[in-house]
């Protein structure tokens, strides 16, 4: 066992940091009052190597680990959770694009995802499926060399600012067999973007539903072969799961980060708020949730990077975990603030806001629980 | 012991609530959206009584105790708290009016303020003082039969668009003795408004910090006697703190009741929400919390009325409890929502950012919890 | 609405107060540390009265509501919830002689009961059937003028030092309605009593299976009718329910005082525990959470006194919070005992063990949510 | 970052399970009932080398890293929390007679603690000082070549039982850096072992008070030099720290296991518990907060084996963390019996009992904070 992060890893958290700090921080607080969505600071990501970190090479991906990707996604997170978590969301599509494509799209798509120049969304969600995925009900039928695809999808991140979308769609039988994945390009005839979704958080990510009637798209842009969405999309979910949990992580220590310091400056009573015992208690509390919920994020990393069979309950555990652990931290951050908290001059208010959502998509932490349970319970899994 | 309300008072609840669902509910959303200030509601609620709650008759106040008062303010906070909230301070502030202005100035905006045609705030935070209000610093000098007062205050509800301030000013010696109360009308010279603070919810109240610059006020307008200005302001954070956990009630029952009918009508994985047993056991929780907190609150109000000896500790007790535990209940009700509850489309969010900042004014929870444990340790007050 | 006990109310508390601090804290460590099932102080609670609380007064019983019960069983629970507990099941079997059974059997043990010179078991659980009671399996056919007993109960408390068992058999269909209740005398031939309970507490009470092998008693000893028996249990449990939350509430009330006498006096780092802010909060949240549990449990008396039809929802929505709540307090007040909190010198870790099984019995802490559930949501019930 | 266990280390762990199965289980509720210090379970330990873990080779020690050490006592804790306990004692104080015990010392009993043939209690705690260990009166007065003991210990584990004693007394003056350790033969005349405490837990553990009426020891069993020895005690319960949580983690793994076994096997209203979907998330809540609790523990343990600077704050965390969510997952899994999991005849209740102390000894899990508070807030420590 070995906790440390190599000098590399260390050197790529750092670029991070910095990355963060000079590209996101001064701009968070207003992409988030106006919903911005910058695509030029997910293309400076891009140059990074930060669109397609686990993303393969033959894209120009730099094909690290996930317990890598948590690094970079955790430092951005800090300062601006929405847009860290838009960035995880790219990467995802792009390692797909990159791992199930085939040629001739992989390399039509692939380098510009990687570098950030073009951006990917992800269609998997439905108005009426929710956490049931594997009922959706987009149809993609085969029509000499094309499909065509016909259906709804709804809370898709970037939806109507990205250009290309990886789609879920249903080409065979019911349930999860009969699912297949595209690359269908994001201006393409019969796409129709609705209005754009006013949410609590998670401004700088514009979020719309989309409706697909008769897009036709050739049938190269089929992802591996029919009948493989599924296990894609689960493949993606249990990193995605990773990657919103350590953007909970992120976003948990900038909130502590801030707590700390302003407990040494703020007074009350003729004291500094850091001489007050509760209050201390409640940052020890905070910290120690955020130790073991990056922790626990690794954990689960590391275990998807070496496919043990147990992955998946290791990534729900992480998600849920994390994501209800560092959210509460976020919420303490903010009541350390007193009022100031309460305002959008701080960023405490910001980073609760936008890790709320982290407790319910991407799989709401009930869903998360259920995953775990199957295991245990029917399938009789050791998992320790 | 009797748990139920009279018949009257159920009365007086069902006209709050007809008014909620006529005057509230179809403009809460819009309000918060666009952070309007609805001055015409308040004065549709002034024609009920509602801005005057337990005010003196002399004022045309209806001279009810606080625990009617709740009954009320729950009532409107179910669909948006924010508004009633203010309505909350409204009461306190004319209360304080009716109760210990001069002859002069209680019969000059008494009436009125109790019609709900002129509104008033309640000016006590300062900058620097946080929760330890007894430190604050605005001045009041007698100059011949005027007051002078310098100074300034902050998250100051309705500043700028109310018609009267009632100001917490230093006329003596440090700490609580030294303070006096004034009745100052709005736009006295002097007064300048800040910038509207942005803030994460209590949209439809306007708060800005005040700058007092030599604002001269009549001496009549001292509110009982110079140095009682403290104690008015213990008597009315009692009845605040009732008010904003009545506010607190109110919202996670609006949230509770929306997430129970959701739960019978959302489908996921062939089955009614209402069928996951995980699910059922979140939403009898939430109502056990609900109902538990509902109960603090009345016996906090009763305590009030009857001048308990330790009033100000169950009323600490019940503003602690309920406004966590139905924040927790708002948070909740949007996690059964999934992604829906993250909408603006749905009540929820906002009821869960109007309700956060429940957890930190009128003191903080850390704030309600020194207040007891003063009374428990260091007076040895036997509460039970 | 009253929140204030009447003088009368306050004087039967102070009566089992004075019980309580006489004969029971004296004996409560002894007794549990050696299993020793106190009769004779039955007998002198019954002397007063206690014995019968809420039993008609045709057999000699107070004939007093549910909500003067939990007064008195409050005061007993904060010196030996054990006993306290048993002498609550001891009343509802005695209001259930009292109110159902035949004219012969009512006189022949109903003021013995009430008296508390006889005493009585309440035979529901079964070994298979645990919290589902409609499924029990224990039979009872009737021959002549006699019914016939045969199965097995379990985890019946005072079995093998009690007089009398109120029985719940089947003589009918399966499922509640084939369910009656029997008064069987302890010692009728044919009764077996199995191996006393080796419990983690509530050891002043006798714990032991039953057999019933052909148990031959007379047809009047029938309550009710036939088919009444699960109506009667499920009333029963009603009130148990509130009187075991009552028993948490008060041994709650026990550890708090004991660990408010504890910070005063013990010092750490040249102060008092009570100096440090961080118990002043632990402490002020026990106290907290006691009062709205106790305020629960009297709202779900008052509702049963009532016979609102909802009656059965608050009591479950009490049990399940108070038992919960009061046993964290009592870990709490044992946390500020430190090291001196896990000896049994001290009576912390008895209040610990004896209210852990509050969580568990008359229905689980999880029971108690379906059954809120199913009226909210199947029955579509709108409580508050 | 590398997660698993090494092939030797899982063999290690492998080992300690098998002895743990066929040498504690099947004694471990007996030795509970009967209060039993099982010296011939800790002499077959010894055999297997885990009497002296990490305590260093040249007394036969198998001078392993702390992490190594959890691996073992993590699995005894699973069926005996309390032995695997002592046996973290008796580890201590071994590897401290190991490191700086004179030579002499070192080699009359190093190898006989390490081989388990004799036994070793560590008194720290004074009945005045509890969790403030520095401010100890015992006191060490050099009288020639011999020291000279006087003072009282109090929640002496082993007392009575073990045959050596490391004492931590005052050499000089107050405050920590007049406190020294030493080596004293639990026989030395002079020292008198009080009353077994009656403990709610904790029972395979004799634990006792000890005085001290002028014991001589030679001053060759100084340990170290004088005023070494609160550092040592300090490097002791960081130490301690980590073993008591891993005790913790290993009981709630085996509480766990007990609970998953239980609901498949239980049945309740025709279904198994595992069909209910209230008790899945709970078990799966469980799993999850004990695998977070034992990264936690195997970071700090880390940290330790790698002298990090602030070792002492994540052995601080893991010790809170970890003991505060394991007493929870066994308190859970107690429930998951229901009546059966409050019976002696199942573990669970034990499993409860032994792990409670967990959150008071070795520093209650209050100091735990106040530790981690220090290094935050007065020293700036950057801990992530």
């Amino acid at each position: 066992m070995e906790f440390r992060l190599s000098d590399e890893q260390e050197a790529f958290a750092q670029a991070a940091r910095d990355f963060a700090i000079g590209e996101l921080e001064p701009h968070a607080a207003r992409w988030d009052a106006e919903s911005i969505f910058p695509r030029e600071a997910f293309a400076r990501a891009g140059e990074l190597g930060f669109c397609a970190i686990y993303a393969p090479e033959n894209i120009g991906g730099l094909g690290l680990p996930r317990l890598d990707a948590t690094l970079v996604f955790e430092e951005m997170a800090a300062y601006d959770p929405s847009t860290a978590a838009f960035l995880t969301i790219h990467n995802m599509a792009t390692w797909m694009i990159g791992s199930w494509a085939s040629e001739s799209v992989r390399d039509a798509w692939g380098p510009q995802l990687a570098a950030g120049e073009k951006l990917a969304s992800y269609c998997l969600t439905e108005p009426g499926a929710g956490s049931d995925a594997a009922s959706l009900s987009t149809r993609a039928e085969q029509k000499g060399a094309a499909y065509v695809l016909n259906g709804a999808k709804a809370f898709i991140s970037g939806a109507g600012d990205t250009d290309l979308l990886v789609v879920m769609a249903r080409t065979g039988e019911p349930g999860a067999k009969g699912i297949s994945a595209f690359a269908v390009p994001a201006n393409t005839p019969g796409i129709t973007y609705g209005r754009k979704e006013d949410k609590m958080g998670w401004n700088s990510q514009s979020t719309r539903p989309i409706t697909f009637d008769n897009v036709e798209v050739p049938a190269e842009n089929l992802l591996g072969r029919e009948g493989e969405g599924f296990k894609f999309a689960m493949k993606g979910l249990d990193g995605g799961r990773i990657n919103i949990a350590t953007c909970s992580v992120g976003a948990a220590q900038g909130a502590y980060d801030a707590a700390r310091r302003y407990m040494g400056e703020r007074k009350q009573f003729g004291h500094a708020l850091a001489d007050f015992q509760a209050l201390q208690f409640k940052l020890v509390d905070m910290l120690t949730h955020i130790v073991a919920s990056r922790q626990m994020v690794r954990l689960a990393a590391s275990k998807l990077d070496q496919q043990d069979p147990h992955a998946s309950s290791y990534c729900a555990m992480a998600k849920r975990l994390a994501t209800d652990l560092c959210f509460q931290a976020c919420l303490d951050a903010q009541q350390i603030h007193g009022g100031y908290g309460y305002l959008k001059d701080y960023p405490l208010e910001r980073l609760v806001r936008d890790t709320r959502v982290h407790q319910i998509l991407e799989g709401t932490n009930e869903i998360m629980r259920v995953i775990v349970a199957r295991q245990l319970l029917e399938k009789g899994a050791d998992i320790r």
